[in-house]
Order: C-alpha cells, then sequence, then structure tokens
C-alpha cells in the first residue's frame, strides 16, 4: 500500500474509526494520483481500498494506479445495493470530510452505506497534506521555477498603454507554453490605484507613467502549485511609495529569517502586524498560507493559529500594505520550512523594478 | 425588489418557509448580480434581504447592487451574535440549500441563526434558473456569437502538426481577446483516437493527415455561457467515418427539429438513443443539459428526466457516437427553447469541414 494511505489508515485507527469515506477529489489525488477531474470516491474499508467511479474514467484510472497503491477500482454503476450495504457491515464508526461532502450527500451516502456513525474527521487529510515529501516539493519547486521565469519575461513585456487584462493573458500564455499545466489561480495584475485591493480583478485600465505594478500569480506542474507576488514600477518610483515598499520588504524578509520547523505561526505573524502597526499601518489579510495540490492549503499563516510551523510544509510569505485610492504593495514568495530556517523557492528580485 | 428575489419569496411562501439562506455563490449572483467570486451569504428573511460579507468586498457589493434590489449590505463581522439569532427570531422552516452547504456549514449555521428547523429546499433557484430572462437570453447569444467567431478563427488557424494543447490555448486567448471574459470550461481538442474520448483532456498528441479534430468550446459573456461541439477533418475525411458523422448529424437535427416548449425530455432523447441502437452505437452520455450562469445546468436531457421543456429554457443538443481505438463524431449546439420551436444560438457549419 502507497505510504500516503497507509499514514492515513493508521491515523484513522488512533481515532477509532474503522474506515472513512473520502470523497475531495483533491484529497484522492493525493492519496491515489487519480486526476481530480475523475468523478468518483474513495472507500478505505477495514479490508480494503476501494475507488468506486464511472464507466468513461475507468481505463485512465488503471493506468494511473500501481501495484503499490492496493485500490481496487470498481463501477458506481456495477454495485448493487447489496454489496453496498456490505462495504462497512460490522462497523460502528467511519469518517467522511464534513468540510467537503454536502448535507445532501452525507444524508445519502448514510443511507447507501448502511453507516452507523459518520464521524467527522476535521480535516485529518488536509493536515497529512501539510507536510509535503520530497516528490511533492521537487514539483513545487518546478512550479516557482517557471513563474520566475514568468516574472522575468514579463519585465521585458509590459509597456505603457497596456491593460491589466492582457497582462494577465500573457502570464497564462506564459506558463501554459512553458510546461506548466495551467494557472494556479487567475493572475492578480493590478495597475496604479487598483493595486490597492488585495484581490483586484484584471480589467482594462491602462499601465501609465509611475504606476506601481502588482502581479500575484502561480502555476500549477503537475498538480502542485507556486504562489508569488512582485510589486514593480513603470517608468519611476514616487517618493512617498518608497518608505511603504521598503516596509513590506523589511518584514518579508525579516520572516524569511526568522522562519524554521517549530516557530510559532501566531508569534510570526505578530511580529508583522506590530511593525506595520508601529508605521500606522495594517496587515488587513493573513501573512500567508500552505501551498501544494491547492494554491490556498492550511495552515492558515495568521495570529489565529496557535499551531507550529513544521519541516517539510511549504507555505507563503506575503505582507501587504494597501492605501485605499493610491496604491498598494505586496511582496510574496513561497518558502520550503527546514529544521535549520526556511529556503525560499521563489527567487525573482525584490530589488525596486522599474521598467 | 427585482423581480427574481420577488418570485423566489412568492415561492417560499408557497412551500411555507418564512425565509431562506442562499450560500451558493452562482444563485446569489443569479439573484442580486453580486459577483460570484464575492464570498458572502445572502439572508431571505421576513422582513428584507440581506447579504453579509467581508471589508473587502463592501465597496465592489455597493457598486453592483442597484435601489430596486432592496438589499441591505453588511459586514458579516460586525454582526454580533445576537444580531443574528435575531434574523430569524420567531421563524419555524427556513429553507437551505442542501446541494450545496457541506455538513459542517449546516451545522453552523443552524447554530449562529438559532434555526428551529432547516428545511431542504430542492434546487428552488436551480430551477427558477431554468427559465431565462430578455437579458440573460442576449448575454448567452453574444457568448455563442464569440464562440462561431473562434470556430471560424480556428479553420484558418489549425496547421498539420499542431499539439491539441496548442489549438485549447488559441481557443482561451481569441475569446479573452475577442470580448469574452472567460472560458466557460476548459476546451476539449481531441485528435484522432483521442475523440473516442467524451471528456478527453488536450495532450502533445499532434494533428495528422486524416485525423478527426473534436472541439468543444465554450466562453463567458458577462456570466453567461456557450457551449458548442464540432468535429472536423485534417486534409481528407476516411470513408468508413462519413456514416457515422451522418447519422450523428441527422440525429443532431432531427432533435432541433422537434424541441419545442411542453415538449417530453425523456422521449426526444430516447429517440435518439433509439435511433443509435437501431444502427448498432449506443449514446454513452445525456443528449444534452441547461446552459446559463453555469456551463451545466438542469435541465438534465436525458431518459430520466420526466419533465419538460419550457419556453425560454436554454439548453445543449449534443449527440456523440464514440468508437474506442477509433474516433468520436459529436455535435452541438446551444439552443433557445420558444413555443413554437427552438432558435439555434450558435450558428457555425455542421457540413462536411476539411481543413
Amino acid at each position: 500500500m502507497n505510504y500516503k494511505i497507509r499514514a492515513l489508515r493508521e491515523k484513522l485507527k488512533s481515532l477509532n474509526l474503522e474506515g472513512m469515506i473520502v470523497t475531495n477529489p483533491v484529497n484522492i489525488k493525493y492519496l491515489t494520483n487519480i486526476d481530480a477531474k475523475t468523478q468518483g470516491i474513495l472507500l478505505i474499508t477495514r479490508k480494503e481500498n476501494i475507488f468506486l467511479t464511472y464507466t468513461m474514467y475507468i481505463e485512465d484510472v488503471n493506468k494511473t494506479l500501481t501495484i503499490d497503491d492496493e485500490i481496487i477500482v470498481a463501477d458506481m454503476r456495477d454495485i448493487s445495493n447489496e454489496e453496498a450495504e456490505n462495504f462497512f457491515v460490522f462497523c460502528e464508526n467511519i469518517g467522511f470530510e464534513e468540510n467537503h461532502v454536502t448535507y445532501e450527500q452525507y444524508k445519502r451516502l448514510k443511507q447507501k452505506y448502511r453507516i452507523n456513525n459518520m464521524v467527522e474527521t476535521e480535516k485529518i487529510i488536509e493536515k497529512q497534506r501539510m507536510i509535503k515529501d520530497e516528490e511533492e516539493i521537487q514539483k513545487i519547486k518546478k512550479a516557482c521555477q517557471i513563474t520566475d521565469d514568468c516574472f522575468k519575461h514579463l519585465l521585458g513585456y509590459i509597456k505603457e498603454g497596456m491593460t491589466e487584462k492582457e497582462v494577465a493573458l500573457e502570464i497564462e500564455i506564459f506558463f501554459k507554453t512553458h510546461g506548466a499545466e495551467d494557472v494556479s489561480f487567475s493572475p492578480i495584475v493590478a495597475f496604479g490605484e487598483n493595486s490597492a485591493y488585495p484581490h483586484w480583478v484584471p480589467g482594462d485600465r491602462k499601465v501609465q507613467m509611475a504606476d506601481p505594478i502588482l502581479i500575484d500569480m502561480g502555476c500549477k506542474y503537475k498538480g502542485y502549485c507556486s504562489d508569488m507576488t512582485r510589486t514593480i514600477f513603470m517608468g519611476c518610483i514616487l517618493e512617498d511609495i518608497k518608505p511603504v515598499y521598503n516596509l513590506v520588504l523589511k518584514n518579508q524578509e525579516y520572516v524569511l529569517e526568522e522562519m524554521r520547523s517549530n516557530y510559532n505561526i501566531k508569534t510570526i505573524s505578530r511580529s508583522v502586524e506590530d511593525s506595520f502597526k508601529l508605521n500606522n499601518h495594517t496587515l488587513i489579510h493573513g501573512l500567508g498560507h500552505g501551498v501544494g495540490l491547492e494554491v490556498h492549503e492550511i495552515p492558515g499563516i495568521n495570529q489565529k493559529n496557535e499551531s507550529f510551523l513544521k519541516e517539510n510544509m511549504v507555505i507563503t510569505n506575503e505582507p501587504g500594505i494597501y492605501l485605499p485610492g493610491k496604491y498598494g504593495i505586496r511582496i510574496e514568495d513561497t518558502v520550503l520550512i527546514t529544521k535549520q530556517g526556511c529556503i525560499k523557492l521563489t527567487n525573482s528580485s525584490k530589488e525596486y523594478i522599474v521598467i
């Protein structure tokens, strides 16, 4: 059995669960490597692991799975009611994903598989996903490298008069023609005053002399995501922006120096918030988040998180300051946590860049 | 109050519901025009309509809403527990979206708003969405027109040796540079034997002489989707493909002639299945589906659907035949149902096209 499913089984055992129904396609991808677009559910039963899917996916699923996975593949429509009821027969407690299963699905699953007690598993698989293995790290590294290459390309590409939409499209094109299968999220490209909105959707605003240009982008490589933000400038940098840029950068670099395994997430987040406050600014969003098969994963790096960084977590470090009506500055790297410190996986320059 | 919310309120009343919690962002977009990327929930209470969201969305939401909407906007974080408990005070039955709300959310909503009885609403809003108004139809028409233009462009663009991925990317670029805000789904581009997979994901296969080229694509215009499939040919058409192509086309055109309001969905789907069977083929997927804010909406056009077509539904008509290891043929239009018949909204040629 592959080590990810084995680890999950051990965890289930420790929680007194006799099985689990996995419905979140991203969690199924994590455990089995089955493409997340495949419709199906994974049953972890006492005896075996069963992936139930539909006719049109079966060939592809069988190509993906290896003998190591020890997963039985079956057509959902070939399973009789009796067989369905037998998967968890004599079991008392079966786990499910209460953050993914709809209320309707919950009722249907409980009835179809005749489960006595469906037990909430509190992101059990998402928690396992927080710690990346070597193969996962290599994929994220590659996604980050393509992102750095894209940034370099954009420095030569962006010209006065271009729209945010044009630049966003160029990012998508670059990713898809340089080895990434997709963007990890719709790129944020914000010019001038639009950069003051952390989640700006690119529009028809044209880039003008002295505009800050905020670019937040990432791609997917073999399913794994990257995430990076840089704020650069068209033609020149207004003098009053420089102290704000420097404050964001100083904090971003301070965090890079401090982060390591067993470091308290709350403390590190608070240090940035305090530094901003001292300078009459506010951190209006989280300092960062986990990155992996999804671009936003746990752990959230924010003041509410009482837990600790762990070796081989991959997270973002993205402080930002936003001055409505004027501009915003955000600087973000994807980083790997190690025992000794952290390793930046995105490596584009954070010096003032004027194009 | 806008007519969509008013109609929903009347429906709720007829079901003895004293309010509803709307969580599905697409349904919120339908009722309010608030962008589906906005995080928030819509409370339909006895007294008022309230959209609860987060600080960063408030400005945008207020810009979107008009005085006609009669929707109060509030910051989720400004609502005290007491206020939350008051929204549905003295109410017995409050509707919710059991197909969208997760089990976890269900529990949280029930507790936070102190709801006595949360009642399943069985896609009440999705059912309302099936019938499009003039404004919605105009947006879908525009999305379909951009799709036709894209198809025309591709006929000159695709050359021997190009990969499926290259063509898929060109489709995305065309849409985003010709007035659409996005694709309505990742385009399917399948060459040769790959066209036998109805849900093929474009890869590195290069188009060769005599290949069928199956292209299934659509875009979004002001939130509304289009969906069209054509199967064309590189250089020549193998003779044994022609009768299969003709059979698919004959059925697709027969359906176009038959479809009108009050027509039985099951009957029309069965007629295609029977015609395929007579020729030793099988319809392995639904004949079609609703199209609107989402590219796949109800009604599903298939043998299991006992209901009737209605005036101003927009649906697809997409029979296909798939011969594993050889090729597949699918021909699809997006159509508007009227009293007298149906109107094709996608209008690209369905004759043999050899490029």
